[in-house]
């Protein structure tokens, strides 16, 4: 049996840290006299409760996780913030149901931005913030997974981004926390930027603090119904497209540039990968640009490089009924939803290091079909793709369509519309937000799906955010044998 | 360069075969006394005199094929065939155009199905043979290429059905021709048998004749507007359910099965495989069945079998508008398009062998997630599958997704509607026929589409079924070269 005890002491210490994160909205809602500081201080106190306990009942000496125990413990630890991270939601005025608090928490720590709240504009500010800061920790959350226990999982082709020194599993602790340490230091920073850009483009710096939030975690989550679209404002899209990109691309190149690596970020080949796919829809996005009410050209290329790069890097703000533009725009959004950013950023969906391993696979054997006998290598970033990798991400990417096909089935099965549950699948597994279509389209909204299509979404939000395998191989009986 | 008299000459031989079958409708039309028979014979007369011309001006001894001469012989000859098949359309009283000339020829000759023709009822029995026709030559002439050319040219992982002694390159022809004769007999005598069966269940000899073609082909060009549903008769749809998944087993299992080898079609694993395949999506396909005019009980299992069948064998009949049932037949259909049957059958689409490749693949990949020491070997019918089969399926996969985005975008961009778009493009690609909606769907027709469209679903038709990498290879510089 795997030892639960070094598993449940980290649980323990993140859900204290998450205790800890729910008195800022306690102390903001009671700086500005708002009741609802009461919920907070209350679910603040139970979480810290419980990690405290957590953490006590299982201290001792932990130097090392086995795969298994690292495999239980990401589960378990995304599961455990998510269920506590809800309690605001589901005891606040806002009066949801405990499925759509969990919904909307699951939604907010995946960065994944899909809502259930209807009235934004009247909603508590201690919720408004208490949503910014989910998504935020769940960014930090997954760039320092990303580096410290993906690559040793091996998942979907992670172990591409081993960084030096983490190969040796018992050696997993200090050095992690040491890099998260940078890394947290760096992600504080570049929200705070992005913060005082967002204020000197014409947010309250109320707005500008969420927004940073969950812009920089590529999230979504807004203060406002209408999204980014309520400010009406050129500057902030082009804040927010700036942002939205920082946040998809590796956040440890960022590191090494300063560190002294000049040029580190834009050398890299996932980054150039990254701004060509960009640059690619926002062609075909011009092409498929042909709304009932069409824009004023200066704004207009605005407005489509903004919801290119919202839906690609999976942030989800919208500043227009982008699936009503053509019937080729449905197509290519959908399309876009797969895509993703970065591996090692705050974006989800397949990434673009997996469609760069994909390319070489294809390269490579499209020449061998023509010369049986040649040797074709695979690189990627210059340096020889090892089989391994390869195949880990031919597996992902099955599994990933796999999972959007079982979710989009399923949700068909509970009486959605076609490309509302599509889009629903995709934009959970993907962790976008909005789908496609007038329910959950980027003027739509999830509260009016029935429960269990809620329940499903959670699961495919956490699929998507965990790569899919670090939470299906908890399904096979071989994982618990032995 | 490339040294084309061998080609030409083969493809000479190709189309003096095709003239001598155009002799049948001209002679059919004649002898029924319809006016026709002067087209079918100036189509012949013309295909003959080219055919005849290239066999003797290219004459010569070929013994051997090179890699590339293969694939360029594979493609021409498709071409070509698609090209002289189309004059009768073009020529006769249906008064369409080249391009929807072709386009039925090209449909009939990849054994897709999709029509442009709106008035079958009333059309002259020899057009309506010679669609069966073109249909039945095309699916003799896949399941002869599947086992001979498609091994050699390593397409697609197809390297797991070499025949022995089809190794050596330079001793295609004799053992071809062999095979490709025992072949030939079985089929004419399964398509004989289905013929009868379909005039014991009802049918007129002509139709029973044309109809008893196209199933075996996995081709579903009818005589009737109405396709299968024209006769409203459960003893027809049976037969037609059986014949359709004759066509899409492996031929050469049928010639071992009566050489003695009892048992060898079901012991073999993809066969297994596609018959689970067909049982999980009949079950989906009685969860999604909802229409608004119910069938009676006792023939409803019979549509639901019928229509699953239908569109997963990729031969495309069609009972009833199965993408009005529910919102989650139109997912469901949309995904049993891309399936296919076996390799070296009638049917095309990704085929049975590739998702076992690659549900093997993930299989040894979760296991190796929990163990990274182990060793976890992926097997196909028993035997290792060798490293280049799998990532040849990998890479067919990527390749047929992506052609499959490529040709659904410029549909869009055509200004088709998403649900017309999206089918059509995975129809044309899988080689089923009919799509989903309005105006492709079962019920609809692609006349209607603009020309445009029409070649560019022709390309897509060649691409599914010569499974794509045969025809992208010629865009690859790297072919030219050298």
């Amino acid at each position: 049996m795997v030892e639960l005890r070094p598993i449940l002491l980290v649980v323990g210490v993140l859900l204290a840290t998450l205790g800890c994160a729910m008195m800022i909205p306690a102390l903001y809602d009671l700086a500005v006299g708002n009741d609802d500081w009461q919920i907070f201080a209350a679910s603040s106190t139970l979480t810290l409760f419980v990690g405290i306990g957590l953490a006590f009942a299982n201290r001792g000496r932990t130097e090392s996780f086995s795969i298994k125990q690292a495999f239980l413990l990401t589960n378990i630890s995304w599961i455990a913030l998510t269920a506590f991270g809800a309690f605001p939601f589901a005891w606040s005025q806002l009066d949801v149901s405990y499925t759509d608090a969990f919904f909307e928490s699951m939604s907010g720590i995946t960065t994944t931005g899909a809502t259930i709240l209807t009235d934004l504009n009247n909603a508590p500010p201690g919720i408004l913030l208490w949503r910014g800061l989910l998504q935020w920790l769940g960014g930090l959350g997954i760039i320092v997974m990303a580096i410290s226990i993906l690559p040793i999982l091996q998942v979907g082709g992670m172990q591409l981004f081993r960084v030096e020194g983490f190969e040796t599993e018992g050696k997993l602790m200090p050095r992690a926390t040491q890099i998260a340490g940078s890394l947290t230091t760096l992600y504080v920073v570049i929200t705070a930027v992005c913060a005082i850009a967002y204020h000197v483009a014409g947010m309250t710096i109320f707005d500008a603090v969420v927004h940073s939030m969950t812009t920089i975690a590529t999230g979504g989550y807004s203060t406002r119904d209408a999204s980014i679209a309520y400010f009406s404002s050129p500057a902030i899209e082009v804040v927010a497209i700036v942002f939205m990109i920082v946040g998809s691309l590796p956040f440890v190149l960022y590191l090494k540039e300063i560190r002294g690596g000049r040029g580190a970020v834009f050398s890299d080949s996932q980054v150039r990968w990254f701004f060509g796919t960009v640059a690619i829809f926002v062609l075909l996005a011009i092409m498929a640009y042909q709304p009932s009410q069409p824009e004023p050209a200066e704004t207009r290329y605005i407005t489509i490089v903004f919801n290119v790069v919202s839906i690609m890097t999976g942030t989800g703000y919208a500043t227009t009924a982008y699936d009503t533009w053509s019937s080729m725009a449905i197509v290519m959004f959908f399309v876009l939803m797969f895509i993703g950013g970065c591996s090692g950023s705050t974006s989800c969906g397949i990434k673009i290091f997996r469609f760069q391993v994909i390319f070489e696979m294809i390269r490579c054997r499209l020449q061998s079909v023509i010369y049986p006998q040649g040797v074709f290598i695979e690189r990627y970033n210059g340096a020889p793709i090892p089989d391994t990798v390869t195949s880990a991400v031919m597996g992902f990417f099955f599994l990933f369509m796999l999972c959007f096909a079982v979710i989009a089935t399923l949700l068909s099965l509970l009486g959605l519309d076609t490309v509302t549950a599509l889009s629903a699948a995709a934009s959970a597994i993907a962790n976008v937000g909005p789908g496609l279509g007038q329910i959950v389209g980027p003027v739509g909204n999830y509260a009016a799906l029935p429960d269990a299509a809620k329940w499903i979404l959670c699961v495919g939000m956490l699929l998507g955010r965990l790569e899919i395998l670090t939470v299906l191989v908890l399904l096979m009986p071989t994982f618990w044998r032995a």
